[in-house]
């Protein structure tokens, strides 16, 4: 059986899940990556270094996040947001930017992210991060079970 | 240590994955789903009751489907690809689509893709399915190990 989630049960998923998938698009080609974030409130924070990801969200904020929990055919659940993408590098985020580092760091996100990515640097070399947040502008969930069949 | 796939690399992740996340464009909204599909030669083949994804995809067949493998911070593979989706519903396509059923019969696909949608039926109710395959128009692939650190 498979059911429509509520916005609770969408929430719940955003919370304790770490890991999903961002989608961004432009001139209607979508580009899709995994993502580390901390979901708080309205909100899913995340950090990265520059890259194809970051230009595309500069040029077009709306973004897709989708979270899931798949343990097989019939017992799985899934959660896409549609949401808008906010930069936090200006002076005027520095609250929001340390909001996202304590988040991220609490949840040991912070590293995972600034190497999940296509920019390599060496060793050596300064990793330019980003911090960056997506509003949830809707989100839709949902869940299949067995146990109603 | 992060590395680029070789494209043998990212065609071997494809053909042992078979859930991966498709994302489609309407409007430079983008919009992510989990997929199951199958992989075989050029073409990822799945099949889908009707609903928003392919709606949106006959309006805009540029789409990116993700696979990855993630064991943890250190030790993961990715592998995204830019392709164009193509429906298998037409006369001229019979072949095609026979092709897909058994590929996706073979790994026991089918019945988790005509599930896993949002158009809910009931029991009783015909469930109207549309084969598709996305073609793959490039690839790229990372992934991170421990070992060479």
């Amino acid at each position: 059986m498979i059911f429509e989630m509520t916005e609770r049960e969408c929430r719940d998923l955003l919370g304790r899940t770490s890991l999903g998938r961002l989608a961004c698009s432009q001139d209607n080609q979508p580009y899709v990556i995994p993502i580390y974030f901390a979901f708080d409130f309205d909100y899913a924070y995340s950090v990265s270094t520059l890259g194809q990801k970051i230009e595309w969200m500069r040029a077009n904020p709306k973004v897709c996040v989708e979270v899931d929990e798949i343990a097989d055919r019939s017992d799985w659940r899934s959660v896409v947001v549609l949401g808008t993408y906010q930069e936090l590098t200006e002076p005027q985020y520095a609250d929001e930017r340390s909001h996202a580092r304590s988040l991220l760091e609490k949840r040991s996100l912070w590293w995972q992210n600034a190497l999940g990515e296509r920019q390599l640097k060496s060793e050596t070399e300064l990793i330019q991060t980003t911090f960056f947040r997506i509003h949830v502008d809707s989100m839709t969930g949902l869940r299949a079970t067995a146990e109603s069949r």
